[in-house]
């Protein structure tokens, strides 16, 4: 008995404080679009928006075999098919990240993979280092656990690089890891071998393991090539989260990855038992989309990378130059993902207090949207996303200079 | 700066404390199977294990035909497509419970649901009230976050019912649901309505909220029918836990749901929020599955559901009539689901300790396999699966008379 007699069923402290600072500050504006023209996205992190970027043929065909086998219906083992598994192991060896299928965790899509990251290593109290501007789904996480997270800087002036010094001066007693989003969203950058090599050095001097958040692995943009973190430690132990939803196009299907590289055995088997332990909590993902990975993985190399990232790098160089020449804009080169971050000049443009109102009147005026950087936790920077068809992206782009044109202020 | 000179990564409390009772039993037995007999395992709670029960016809051709439309690629939103909620808030609503559409939240199998419901719900120092027999998960989901469960006995002589005096004495004031697993895993059991009504009387009284699981829906033997919570509860605030795993026969598949019943306005806006914001963490379903819902679940009424709950419940009367007539065996009636659970008059059985050691020596004289029912926190019971075919069933029979026979001492 508890001799209630009044309801009072309250939610949980988690449930509180899960907050999406994205959805706080979008649904807090005021996105009325200019009725004469037709409303133009750049805001919608979903690269399978518009249709222009279908995934690879093989993925649709590796389906439909999966599900007519009938073999593949029941539970998979708590940390993914042994097949599923090696597949993305060698995949990853492929891709300059020596990995064995015993290291690799299948989970319910990438933001799954960031989850149990955070789970194995952290308790309430401990903190993360975060990038700013960053996505914010670490900070979601921790919070609502009662973890904190610890922003560290990243330098638009040096194509995102981390202030190492900064990143460096945040660690405490209760750092527990320094998460590396590489290449990044919001940034679209993509870090050098040698930048890697140096995050990594703060890591190992102050015995920090690395979330190595590569989600976006295997899109960066010709000439420039991907760095894994892993493939630059000799012993700093690293949790690697990624998945098949950005590379392969396929968000819907959630499958993902976190996997253990512990070369010195720093992690160790009571940490390999405990990232195991987490898995078999809710089990992981869709056993029909696991069923696809050894076609889909051995064939990743193919003409379909090519082309949908080379449309990709193709409206990033368009939106750069073209942006690079509106007055009052400042963006900043795009290297890999698909996204761009641009400057706002605020000063120029007296009539918005900050990047919301920038962006409110951009939709209002010429219906066109771009997601303000604050959800990013990088006020005075806006960020579009380059997924859009070349012609759109265009018009979006006229649209936008008209708007600089009329606002700016010398 | 942390002035650590040495690496010291070890798993946080969550995940040390992550323990799943059924893989800690059974890999502690001594399993080495008759070497002159084929092995049967009558553990496993996976229905395709054999291939006897294929899902329906119609779930393979909408996955196939949502794969290639192309159009469920990218995200649905966190709770789940419209559509989709849609269909299944049509297909409770047929099948007794009365639901819209708002109240489904879309998620990656029922343990997710579950995850959901605990999450939303307690906080660290509350508890839930769970039914012993009963699955461990909510054990394993509440200690690994500091949360309290206490178990209330359910009773083999009155077909599983719940002994609601003792559900009652267990009330504290920092219980915060009663969970009502119905059809039960591990019980095979099926509630009446009357039983139903009884259990949400205890929980009006004491205001509290019920987590209803119910995943085994749909799946109770005739002529007996199955009794929703939330078709019986006026006022008592209901989280319903279910998916198509286990009547569509693809748990691999990972669709589950949670569902707020809430006619009276008790759970409230904030909860509901809560709720939803959970959604957001990590995503739901893979959108592939997602897609079928409204064909599968309006066709759900079809001869294949009949056909597949028909070939359970003429196994279930296979294994109860033999094990009745078993020496030292004691079947409790199966009603619903895909298990039986059988008490062992252990006194007549001097050779073993315990139901583990009965079990394991099943295994070394006769290669048949049985859960020991201490992997629901019930010792001197195992329990048996009711979806092998029905040759492999009575084969297993014969052979477990042949050991009962053996090892008797009256």
């Amino acid at each position: 008995m508890n001799g209630f007699n009044e309801w009072r069923v309250t939610p949980s402290n988690t449930a509180k404080n899960t907050y999406n600072p994205i959805r706080a500050i979008v649904d807090g504006m005021k996105l009325t679009p200019n009725p004469e023209k037709a409303m133009i996205p750049l805001s919608i992190g979903d690269p399978t928006t518009f249709g222009n970027l279908p995934p690879p043929q093989i993925a649709v065909d590796s389906i439909i075999e999966g599900v007519q086998s009938k073999i593949f219906n029941g539970y998979a083992p708590s940390a993914g098919y042994k097949e599923s598994r090696e597949a993305v192991a060698q995949y990853l060896t492929k891709n300059g990240s020596r990995t064995k299928a015993e290291d690799v965790f299948l989970v319910s899509g990438c933001s799954s993979a960031i989850e149990h990251a955070i789970s194995v290593l952290l308790d309430p109290g401990d903190n993360i280092l975060i990038p700013r501007p960053g996505f914010s789904l670490y900070r979601t996480l921790c919070i609502s656990q009662g973890m904190q997270v610890k922003s560290y800087n990243c330098l638009p002036e040096r194509m995102w690089e981390v202030d190492l010094s900064h990143l460096e001066s945040l660690i405490d007693e209760r750092t527990k890891a320094i998460v590396v989003v590489n290449p990044s969203n919001p940034c679209g950058s993509n870090f050098t071998a040698d930048h890697v090599r140096d995050i990594i050095e703060v890591a190992k001097k102050n015995k920090l393991p690395i979330i190595a958040d590569e989600i976006y692995a295997g899109m960066t943009f010709k000439p420039l090539e991907f760095t894994s973190c892993c493939s630059q430690s000799e012993d700093v132990p690293i949790l690697t989260c990624g998945g098949i939803s950005k590379i392969f196009l396929v968000p819907g299907w959630r499958l993902g990855w976190v996997v253990m590289h512990d070369r010195k055995n720093i992690f160790g088997e009571e940490f390999r038992r405990g990232l195991m332990s987490l898995t078999q909590r809710t089990l992981g993902a869709c056993t029909i989309v696991q069923s696809i990975l050894p076609k889909l993985l051995e064939n990743a190399d193919n003409e379909y990378m090519d082309k949908a990232v080379g449309l990709i790098q193709s409206n990033a160089e368009i939106a750069f130059s073209r942006m690079s020449n509106m007055r009052g804009l400042k963006p900043v080169t795009p290297q890999a993902a698909f996204y761009m971050m641009v400057g706002i000049s605020l000063r120029n443009f007296p009539k918005f207090k900050n990047e919301v109102e920038f962006t409110e009147a951009m939709v209002s005026e010429q219906s066109v949207f771009c997601l303000p950087a604050s959800c990013f936790d990088y006020p005075g920077f806006f960020r579009i996303v380059l997924t859009v068809p070349e012609e759109k992206l265009k018009e979006a782009c006229d649209r936008m200079e008209e708007f600089c044109n009329a606002n700016y202020v010398p």
